[in-house]
């Protein structure tokens, strides 16, 4: 920072938390670091989905907890369906939890099943198969044409079964398709965490653990794979590219001349920051060599082109990697690779993992980089 | 029935219910059938537990919903832990649920991190890097020898973060393993429908989708294959060994001489009604052919082996099996064969789905079962 307490270069901060306002975590960022951190400093999971402009007058069933509708509203989507609010027009349809079953569901007795016949050794019953009623017809409930996967939810049961049933039933979920659309409605996911760190000695399941249910539970039900329009968050390079461009509009702000070139990302989860800064690093040298890929009109990566040739990875050591034992985080059964704890979408890739500087903490990354940009430190 | 309103034949009553009592299953049973039905006739997709003697001394983390205290209990088990009592016990695991994090784990400002440096173009946070705290050491909780999966739980997120996490930890979840026990701790399961058919129009998740996901997140998390020391209900093999001891202690009730050789088993559903059945008639005319296949000292199936010759199943068109359009229950992706909704224990045959009888209802099937065994019908 500059001797006016203003910082000296653009900088954004990239993470993957979703349930949360952009606001918040920039004040929770403030009070942390000691400096003003604006709200458009801040990149959350899902805040690519800005960009996503052709869906955010779709209807869109929204997933995760916390704020949501908030932070749907304020990612542009204009008419979304809370899981709340689906369950409620469709009361049979969430029926995991005994106690929230609707009354009309308790076994009846019609009289026509009273038999007098004598039953032979190996009766089996359906456990629904008596008191079956047909739910009464809703049509006044508009089809749903999206959904948006914006961070955890509550009652996993729950979210995982209406999604479901609206990409099963093309976005109508009172009724019953012969055959379900494939390429089913668009799904928009962010964050794909698989595991993060809290307070807890081994991590907790994040976001990622909760699209891996659904990918795998969509894939049994159906024989094919659930794919995302959109799935972003570290790495997803839609995230980096996001990311990118607001720091080139910081730098306009500023009336830099030149664009920005260089980039550096500080992090301390090898797998999202680590990975996501050399993916990045990948794509922003493939296209200085071989130009911008070619991208659809509708595409939201057509912003502007990168014009960044390079996006370092630097890794400390103060959060989920630990120097003295690299995979801490999660115990290796009998000493074998870990397994990989990427998203289905990626690739394991060793190369990928490993950070171009490991240093002790933050502090510790910025006057790396200043070294290595010839800069005074202050 | 004979005229005094006793049943002629042994007859049990196997259902894949879980989060029920047994005693309640028979009352909702004698209710809508207009006839006794005894608890002892009604077998639950747990009530085989009551074989594993050899877990009934340990500890054991139990998953379910109801009264599932009082199943454990019931089947045998004299320790029990429940996922309420776990969660309490180490208020760090179960951190999904924003509302529910214990107040402890708010962000803190620890004044160390108040950094006045300069940020560069891209630092990043983890989500919990700020504010981690240790968690209190716990050494009164005595550890966890195993888990029961008896039905559905509510909050799915919660029961598979903390049976992972006892796993991982080989019972003792407030620690960290370097090196997760493979094999890991045993665990008996029941119920492994990936659907049923409740009143909505779509079959609804059962409690074979929730253990896809708890196999499904162990695989990733670990690289292993999550195994079952005993997985039970239809169409296991073991629930119709047990379904078939307790007609054959029936028939001794009645002072029938001769031990029953035929059973006939009547259902609505092809993959665990009529594919049990099946399995079940494989097994026994192979043990008819070749003798019973050895078992270990500690096998809960040593019981005392099979009498009967075969199991012959008949499937009704009242429940989930739809004549007029077979696969009815599930949307088919564009016409293909439908996938496999089976446990990924078992194979997909089609062979073991076909009935050897397709009748209207129950009624047609036990007078279909007096007409091949040449008995009057009162």
């Amino acid at each position: 920072m500059n001797s006016q307490g203003q910082l000296r270069v653009p900088v954004v901060f990239v993470t993957n938390a979703g349930n949360i306002l952009q606001h918040s975590k920039a004040q929770e960022l403030s009070a942390l670091l000691g400096c003003k951190v604006d709200a458009d400093q801040v990149i959350l999971s899902h805040s690519p989905m800005k960009l996503f402009s052709k869906y955010h007058e779709k209807r869109m069933l929204v997933s995760g907890q916390g704020p949501v509708l908030e932070n749907a509203r304020g990612l542009g989507f204009r008419n979304v369906v809370t899981m709340d609010e689906l369950r409620m027009a469709f009361p049979l349809l969430d029926m995991v939890d005994l106690e929230r079953r609707p009354k009309t569901t308790s076994p009846s007795l019609p009289s026509d099943k009273q038999f007098r016949t004598c039953w032979l050794a190996f009766p089996v019953l359906s456990r629904r198969a008596a008191g079956r009623c047909e739910p009464l017809p809703r049509n006044d409930f508009p089809r749903i044409e999206g959904v948006l996967l914006l961070g955890e939810p509550v009652r996993w049961e729950t979210s995982l079964q209406l999604i479901m049933d609206v990409l099963l039933s093309n976005g109508s979920p009172g009724t019953s398709l012969a055959t379900a659309p494939y390429p089913h409605l668009p799904v928009l996911a962010s964050n794909m965490d698989l595991l993060w760190m809290a307070e807890a000695k081994m991590p907790r399941f994040g976001h990622g653990t909760f699209l891996l249910c659904l990918e795998t539970i969509y894939q049994k039900v159906t024989g094919k794979d659930l794919r995302y329009e959109g799935l972003m968050g570290k790495p997803s390079i839609l995230t980096y590219q996001y990311a990118e461009e607001l720091l080139q509009r910081q730098a306009e702000r500023r009336g830099w001349a030149a664009p920005i070139q260089k980039l550096y990302a500080v992090g301390d989860n090898p797998m999202s920051d680590v990975y996501g800064a050399n993916l990045f690093h990948q794509y922003l040298q493939k296209a200085t060599r071989d130009g911008a890929p070619e991208l659809g009109a509708g595409d939201p990566r057509r912003q502007r082109p990168s014009a960044s040739q390079s996006c370092v990875s630097i890794l400390v050591c103060t959060g989920v990697y630990n120097p003295r034992d690299p995979q801490s985080t999660e115990p290796l059964l009998g000493g074998e690779e870990p397994p990989f704890h990427g998203h289905r979408d990626f690739c394991f890739s060793s190369g990928l993992m490993e950070a171009s500087h490991v240093v002790k903490d933050v502090h510790e990354a910025v006057q790396l980089v200043f070294r290595k940009e010839g800069w005074a430190w202050e």
